[in-house]
């Protein structure tokens, strides 16, 4: 079995948030993302406390795989979208079959 | 702290389709898995736009933690189960305490 | 771009349990953490079966990007605290652009 490697990068914006994020994202060429809704946090300036009672888990964890070209574009471009926003986003190591599909 | 080198892979199919996947992952032999839900996605061959307002998060994603050989069995045997569906599929490295479990 | 490598710890336990572990993850000096909710799972030593009808998916996935030592002393602390608990616990790495956010 013959493995890729690409870059995926994970980036955790509250839900208002992500549909500029998204923007970016599909503006790079990346031919997908996954979104993981029902996510809370603290610190990081800003994300929502888990113990606020009322907390909506409005966080969003977005995921993009893609060639480390296009995964260090998404991380670079986020940075001035997220200046006056709270947002994590790493970057790290995967490998898939599927070469051409990122 | 004695860590050791486990392989984490990650799933992300129709919920629809989890099944399927799951009972290949517990063929395997792989102690356990987790699955996330309420996960949306644009892109890679059909996985539902969080764009559209019908979607209801349909998507899930699976992870598993296991020894290599497993890991890499799990990665393969999902490529024909997926070659109709939308799916992506990555394997990467993780440290662990717990050698025995996974 | 300048990227700094940290360690991504994922830890994946029954929810009931979750403020232990995220009081213990407080207590090292990391600067935040994500939990995921909607979590199932199974084995891994009593994660909730996927096809249990009764499920309520009552794990959640909790994430801390940190240094190096924090990361490590989460991984260390955690294991005595998940002792009689299921748990999933795994470090990877991971780069970052904004090295003092963490």
């Amino acid at each position: 079995m013959q493995l890729y490697s690409k870059k995926r990068v994970e980036i955790i914006v509250e839900a208002s948030f992500a549909p500029t994020i998204l923007e970016m994202i599909e503006a790079t060429g990346a031919t997908g993302y996954t979104v993981l809704h029902e996510v809370s946090g603290k610190g990081h300036r800003g994300l929502r406390a888990e113990s606020n009672l009322t907390d909506v888990f409005s966080n969003v964890q977005i995921i993009v795989i893609a060639a480390e070209a296009i995964a260090r574009e998404i991380v670079s471009k986020s940075q001035p979208l997220l200046e006056n926003y709270a947002g994590i986003v790493t970057m790290s190591n995967v490998d898939v079959v599927r070469d051409d599909h990122f």
